[in-house]
């Protein structure tokens, strides 16, 4: 049995896709969300999207850091994670603007004071507050929080978006094909738009980082923060201390449970800005989350080939993750982003363009592979360890 | 410290509240779901509503009566409550038609196994086909089910919904005036659209009715469904299990545990035959969840003086809930229902005209009481121990 399985997660989520098989799964099946007719008005030239998506076990980190020091704005990141993880959802199908908000809050109010809900809601404004200076247009139409502590052991932040876009203006995936390259845009570093280093980490994986990397003191101190039928040899099995430092080269000594806590990279005004431009050239667009270097595989139009041989470097959380964990390659790339969180699928005359326009908003982006004809699918990532090869 | 706050739950969500006061309130204050702008599409005529609720701890009700009678039905019943929670604040502005819904499953994967979420899924979907009989058409758009034990003990099932809907069709409490009547709709009973009875009770105040009617025996076999910071002399204090049965007039004998479950009724089929009938004569209308019979105080358009001194015989599950838990009626009526779970704000020659709708649905329905001018807003309670009294 593995970590994950031990630890009561799935990167693969099998049994969520086998209960949402009768479900309608909407008009374009290689589209990365579910897009479906527009019935909210009735037009036949739109769509309509809902897309819900939260922090997950992010929240439990904010909570051992805020714990361990006090510092209560981790929970303005916990917000931003919760927004980004859907908004960079919605980017890929191609919406960047007028998009509606309500978040889910579900709190166990003996251990989390009004104080931390203040943190998260009114992180969740000031974060489309920003966004606004960017033309990504996001309304906050409020939403529940709910004192359920019986069934919360600290706190679940989660979201909802929905979107009302024209088809004309969709990025589908239909249009991945042999020929393409694929632009790479940096998880980690500085954005114009962010104002401290951020470390890479989305808002995945983090159940397996958080208990590979941070040691067993925090086992003893907060037991609200697992299941207790855990076996006590998958829980808190790391060497660190959240407080512990890390140098990062280029922007100093970091904090542990920062790098852990860097708020998941929206990439919405780079994106608003290349769909403005370059629409019709954009074939693909996949937000590498779950799944990691590994998800583009889910949503090609027909078998095709996909290299990827000029990744970045991998940003220093996820060679701290390993060091810890042990993890192989195959598995780092298939549960984290390892340098990209977002890829676009696009023509070779295009990719520069791209990457010029990422550079002004202080993104690093490159080309990081292509896309060649094949009979089935297959991935190729060339890591520092060597050559990754996943057959479909 | 009362049993709520003991508990960590708060019927009047003060904090909440607070930590809410700096967003965008809406275009309507007394409206029951505050209402937007059309972000969507710009139309100065309609209106934008995003609205998220749950299942709350009801799904722990379900987890206990599952894991002790194999029966798992009842999950299906969850699926309904998430969406009635949702489905009945909208009806009270008026929204009964072309809505969205996305849903948001946070589980434990270590206890509940994938057939669970199948249920909750496709009960979703099911219920959403029996309301379209009706005429209501709710889009089920997907959702998130994420594995988060070391966040969730059990399982967490909350949806959100988005309604467009055109300003003249909106009901917004503002004309709710002296001299109107307010007819009560029973919560309990069989509509024709139900195909068992309900015993009456919403998806609120399950908190205090689970340990207030349920034996030390679940605290015991069950401890994953409490919060173990609780005090022991809050938890698990009542007399029943839920296999025990009670006598429901007029519908044989029924287990504790079925009444505790009963699916949250939605109104829908009735208020959208009400809505287009009688629209012009609807003043206010109100879910009366989190608040009871108490929750209209919040959304009087001025000081009004509101009796209701021809209240429903409280069906037996309140009965049942204040007998273990030796509650006063004031309490009582200011958590629970206590019979009618709808409330309309009419004039006295339309009152009867809805009673017959209701009545034509399997759904009882009379004037509960009427409006009063007043210099300040105050609430009289008939109730079987007596009048009670609410200052405000």
């Amino acid at each position: 049995m593995s970590l994950y399985s031990q630890r009561g997660v799935s990167a693969q989520k099998e049994e969520v896709h086998a209960a949402i098989r009768q479900l309608d799964q909407g008009l374009y099946p290689h589209a990365f969300c579910k897009v479906y007719p527009d019935f909210l008005c009735g037009d036949e030239q739109y769509v309509n999207i809902m897309h819900a998506d939260g922090a997950g076990t992010k929240s439990i980190l904010a909570y051992l850091y805020w714990k361990e020091t006090g510092d209560s704005s981790v929970w303005r990141g916990i917000a931003k994670d919760a927004v980004a993880m859907n908004l960079d959802d919605l980017l890929c199908v191609g919406i960047t603007d007028q998009i509606l908000f309500s978040s889910t809050i579900d709190r166990n109010k003996l251990l989390i004071p009004g104080a931390v809900l203040e943190q998260v809601i009114n992180g969740t404004q000031s974060f489309f507050d920003e966004l606004k200076q960017y033309g990504v247009h996001i309304h906050f139409l409020g939403g529940e929080t709910a004192d359920v502590g019986d069934v919360v052991r600290t706190i679940a932040v989660n979201g909802t978006m929905t979107s009302r876009w024209p088809k004309q203006q969709l990025i589908t995936n239909e249009k991945i094909q042999a020929g393409d390259v694929i632009v790479g845009f940096a998880s980690a570093g500085k954005a114009v738009y962010e104002s401290e280093y951020n470390s890479g980490l989305g808002s995945n994986g983090l159940t397996s980082a958080r208990h590979d990397v941070l040691s067993k003191y925090y086992a003893d101190e907060f037991p609200e923060t697992f299941e207790p039928r855990l076996d006590e040899q998958v829980v808190y099995i790391g060497r660190n201390r959240m407080t512990e430092t890390m140098e990062v080269p280029g922007f100093g000594v970091i904090p542990i449970g920062k790098l852990l806590l860097s708020p998941t990279r929206t990439y919405a005004p780079l994106v608003k800005q290349i769909l403005d431009a370059h629409f019709g050239d954009i074939h693909g667009m996949i937000h590498c989350s779950g799944g990691g270097q590994t998800k583009c595989m889910k949503y090609l139009p027909r078998p095709l080939r996909i290299v990827k041989d000029n990744l970045f470097e991998p940003p220093v959380i996820f060679k701290l993750i390993q060091q810890n964990s042990g993890a192989d390659m195959r598995e780092m790339y298939q549960v984290f982003n390892m340098g990209h969180r977002l890829e676009i699928f696009t023509s070779a005359a295009t990719a520069s363009a791209l990457i010029a326009k990422a550079a002004a908003l202080g993104i690093e982006a490159q080309v990081v592979g292509y896309v060649e004809a094949a009979d089935r699918p297959s991935l190729e990532l060339a890591t520092a360890s060597g050559t990754v090869t996943y057959e479909y």
